[in-house]
């Protein structure tokens, strides 16, 4: 969706949302083209409020107190195109268009790997960035930051 | 999938699940036919291992303290296609064919409301089955055994 600044500072939907004891809920990422499902990520209330103003995903990083643009290093946007939650309105869905890849580890999405049969897990498709390029160094940030577990 | 008898009793990948503090790990359900993402639940690891076991999805219920089959009242299961985990091993992704609606509200996705141009959340669709009628009476599981969220 466009940045909503119609919306104003506010939605009422905030107040539906039954944040849990640390005042977040799981907002799942579903690519709007494809239907994939690209990662699940935690946002508080002013994240989920970025992202309704700014139509891209913002999420609360835990490990690190902070809220984080999604692509604010690596470029990697998800523009927003629709807002669900659901019954218990303590998940939220987001169908964006995603900008290279969501996950960290370069790949299209991060659940990039499959139960196989004897019980492991296989990994699926192939990465569709350079993981090592867009997040170089592996700095005190880079592992986590766009980390969309 | 069918019934992974062969995967035996402890498959390795339960091992690398990065599951919370309370023994958890996030369940997305996606309709393997539409890509349609359906609902939300929590698994503990008994949860999942039934869920490999059995080819029927199974989540835990924080409130009851207990696993539930999804569709155990309703008779809306949900046959595992096939089961992804994320880059970190702290979401797990299950693609599935949906009997019925996932959602206990009668719909067929939990996400079936939609944030509004105004803020609000407007309802998207309409019910697949009669929620009244499925879970009659509203008895003391009834509102929150088959919720997905």
């Amino acid at each position: 969706m466009p940045p909503a600044s119609n919306i104003g500072t506010s939605p009422a939907f905030l107040r539906e949302i039954a944040w849990n004891a640390d005042g977040l809920v799981p907002a799942i990422v579903q690519d709007a083209e494809t239907g994939e499902v690209l990662m699940m990520a935690w946002m508080n209330e002013p994240a989920l409020l970025k992202t309704v103003e700014t139509g891209l995903t913002h999420f609360h990083s835990r490990s690190r107190g902070r809220q984080w643009l999604k692509g604010e290093t690596s470029g990697h946007v998800q523009h927003v195109e629709s807002i669900h939650v659901d019954c218990d309105a303590d998940v939220v869905l987001i169908r964006a268009r995603q900008v290279g890849g969501a996950c960290h580890e370069g790949y299209r999405s991060c659940f990039f790997r499959k139960l196989a049969a004897d019980g492991s897990l296989e990994v699926e498709g192939r990465p569709v960035f350079d993981a090592g390029a867009v997040y170089p160094g592996g700095g005190p940030s880079a592992p986590t930051t766009p980390s969309a577990g």
